[in-house]
Formats: C-alpha cells, sequence, structure tokens
C-alpha cells in the first residue's frame, strides 16, 4: 500500500536563483476518526496505510482492548475516514482516562511519567535476548533500506520489527505513534508473540515511543535518532534496552546495555 | 533557559568496534499538567522552558482564551509540573470540543480537515507582506545557527517569527506545536500583531502545524523540512504561502506563490 504514502503534486521551486514550476512528490496527510461503540473516542491524522492494523493497535494500547478477539466488528470508511468499532462489552474501558494524567503518590523530582492509561497497560520487559552490536547495526539498515518513501518525500517514519535474523515487519507513517500501533496491531491480528524481538524505529524515542514499546512489549529498541531523558528514565524503570544514533558503524546505549553484547 | 533544553549522562557507546561508557547531552522531555479553573484540561509534554509562553498560547490555540486578559491568575508549578490556570469566567469555552473532529456537511474526497476548536479559532491569513527569496535562505540560516542545542542532542525543534529585517524571537522544544505555542505566547504577552510577520520553522509542515500558523496569524510559513498534502491543502485554502526545503540556496513553494518575489 505504499502508493498512498505519497502523491504528485506541481510545485514551484526556487533554485539558481528563479522561480520555476516543477512536479513533486509530497506524502499524504490523512484523517481516521475512530468510533467505538458509536461514540467518537479519537482522531489519528496519519497515513492511509493498514487502517485496521493501526486502529486495532491504537485501541490495544490505550488498554480499550487486550485481544484482538474482544472486538466483535471493525468497519473502515476509507473513502470518508472513519473506522467504526463495535466490542462485544457495552462500555468502553479507559476512556474518561484517555490523556489524564497518573498522579502517584510520590511525586518527588525523581518521579517517572506516565499517563493514567499507560500506568494499566505498560509492562516490564521480561525479555532474556541479546543481539550484537553487529545486529544492531544490520537492522537499522536493513529497515532503512526498504523505505524509499522516506527518500522521496523526507517525510515519514519507519518502525519494523525484527530478531537476530532480520526484519519481519515493517510500517511507515507521518505520525511516529501510528507507525507503532500499526506494528503493535499486526502482531496482535497475527499473534505473534513480541516479547523477544527487537523493535526498529526511525525517529526519536521520546517518552511516548518507549511506552508505546513497552506496550507491545519488546525488550531492545534500536533508533537512528536520539532518546530524551525522560524515554531513558522509563526505560530504565521497565527494564528495556534502548539504543540511539545508528549511524555509520557507531551508536550509544542509553539504558540496560547487557542486552548488547560484542561477536 | 536553554540550559533546560538537555542535560549531561553516562551512556555506553559503541564504536569502532569496543563499548564504553562516555558522557553525553540528551535532550530533556518534561510533562506539565495543565489545570483551567480547577479541572484536568491537558498535559504537554515539553522542554522546560518559557512554561507561562506555552499554556497561554496552547490555550488561545485551543480557543480557550482570545486574549492574555482572560486569565485571572497563571501559577506554574516547575517542580512537580503543573500549570493552574484561573479564568476570569466560571465557564470554560469548548473544553467538550477538545480534540473532536470537526465533520462538515460537505463531505467529499477533496475536504479539507479541521478538530473543532480549530473551525473557530483559525483564520484566513490577509496579509499583504512578501519576502524576497533570498530572505528565506536567510531566515532559515539565521534560526539554525541560533540554536545549538540541535547539535549537540539533535532532539529539538525551532521556530521563530520574523520581517524581512530579520528573525525577532526564537523558541525550542522537542514537541513541534510546544514551539509553536510558545510563540504565539510570547506574542499574546508582549501585544505583538503578526499578521505580516515570518513564521520559520526547523520541522515538516504536517496540518497540525499549518493550522497553528494560521492560529497564531503569520501569512509565511517557511520550514526545512517537507510539508504534507493536508497542510497544503489547509494552506491553499487559508491563504498561507507554505515554503519547504530550505537548504543551501534553494527552496520549494507549495501554496500561495505571489508572496515570494525576486531581488
Amino acid at each position: 500500500m505504499s502508493e498512498n504514502l505519497s502523491i504528485e503534486r506541481k510545485i514551484v521551486k526556487y533554485s539558481n536563483g528563479a522561480l520555476n514550476e516543477v512536479e513533486d512528490q509530497v506524502v499524504t496527510e490523512f484523517p481516521l476518526t475512530v468510533y467505538v461503540n458509536n461514540e467518537e473516542f479519537a482522531t489519528m491524522v496519519c497515513s492511509p496505510t493498514n487502517f485496521e492494523e493501526m486502529v486495532i493497535g491504537f485501541l490495544a494500547s490505550e488498554g480499550v482492548i487486550l485481544f484482538k478477539k474482544e472486538i466483535k466488528e471493525l468497519t473502515i470508511d476509507s473513502e470518508r475516514g472513519f473506522a467504526y468499532v463495535e466490542l462485544h462489552s457495552k462500555t468502553v474501558k479507559n476512556q474518561q482516562l484517555f490523556s489524564k494524567r497518573f498522579i502517584g503518590s510520590c511525586c518527588g523530582k525523581s518521579r517517572q511519567f506516565y499517563f493514567q492509561n499507560d500506568v494499566q497497560t505498560v509492562k516490564t520487559s521480561m525479555s532474556k535476548a541479546t543481539i550484537t552490536a553487529e545486529q544492531c547495526i544490520q537492522l537499522m539498515n536493513s529497515m532503512q533500506e526498504d523505505s524509499v518513501v522516506f527518500k522521496n518525500t523526507g517525510g515519514v517514519h519507519n518502525a519494523a520489527l525484527g530478531t537476530d535474523e532480520g526484519i519481519f515487519v515493517s510500517r511507515s507513517d507521518i505520525g511516529r505513534h501510528n507507525a507503532l500501533d500499526k506494528l503493535y496491531g499486526y502482531c496482535l491480528i497475527n499473534g505473534i508473540p513480541v516479547r523477544d524481538k527487537v523493535l526498529v524505529f526511525s525517529g526519536r524515542i521520546s517518552s511516548e515511543v518507549l511506552t508505546k514499546a513497552a506496550k507491545i512489549g519488546v525488550g531492545i529498541v534500536l533508533s537512528k535518532s536520539a532518546p530524551t531523558d525522560l524515554a531513558i528514565k522509563l526505560a530504565e524503570d521497565l527494564n528495556i534496552t534502548a539504543v540511539g544514533f545508528i549511524r555509520g558503524t557507531s551508536f550509544n546505549v542509553y539504558s540496560h546495555p547487557e542486552r548488547i553484547v560484542l561477536d
């Protein structure tokens, strides 16, 4: 479905001191409004691919569902940008907590930060997987080589899941969290155990990205870019290995370096 | 306050085939939960600088206030990450519409997309300002040269306002929308008319960024990165000139090119 990630458009280019009309590739952005049991739940502004995966991953990530089988019916109106989810249950878990901050009893300066729904859905990693430094670099290169849209438009984030044998699923989106929701949905739909997998990501590791990784359930997160200090604290807390700045033949390990081994 | 944008941390670096502990700069990320009239309104995960500007810009952007004088009291607890806003009015405008999608009567494929609060707060630009191609490049260079944090950590977005005479205010944040809210708040606090100013931005022009630009009220948006197709449609609709990929001596104009002139 990568043909939906960008479109051709006429633009005006300034170059060598002159303005000229040319054709260019522009990344697409699409609003998908999700209804759960006939009530508006959220609007995701996304790249228009893999809608089902994205909606299922998002609902799991928000704690509305734990398994795909809790969904009775999922209908996508991709023309008008609506997803209608009917749950077997009449009540929607966690709706009133959506985007509400969790305020723990311990409010010192070093406290971690979570949203209410995250407290219920993040898992401390139990992963025993390790990978070699060489595999970290190979997994990142392999994901990036597969993505032609980024090169054409400079516009999408890539996220992939892999093992020490390579990448087995890769998704793209203009929104970093959507790319992760698509991966999560893919795993839920196909019943793929995630614990010993590696998450490979093109964008920055923010607290939101790290939290999503914990919800998906991986033990290792590889990024081409930088993590934030809050993401590193969460990674330490949740027993996740966060690796950043994978470029050329070097990278940085920010938490739980015991999972990264030399050959 | 740029010292708050990043901190030093010990990390493990892989380079030349070896893993070694080194000191590194890591970008900070801080949760600020905003209460309006004693009710939790939203949590902004941000770079911990310019809180007052950010909160005021955010509330204006969401249609809760039009002017700073509608705020009776604003207290920031920067230790624990809370902002308490008391309005002169007892009722909070637009709270129930927050993040709700606007569904217009015209739902053809070419419709634009707005959230409910956006419909009430975006303004079609009436700007008559023009700038030269050379000034586009100079404004971008000038903003980027001022920002050392990006070079050190690869982690923050920069946003600035300028005229044909140069940049007059610049703000940084890990969140693109926060950087824009800080600018908006700065203008509201200092009573600065924005109509004929230029917004300079380091990140991608998504629909959200374009919508914020329209709320702030500028007629020209300059970006180092790519716009999305939805942002271009909104820019056409709102009479905003969107310029992207300003790199070296060239750039692309995506909408209303009449505001970009040759020397």
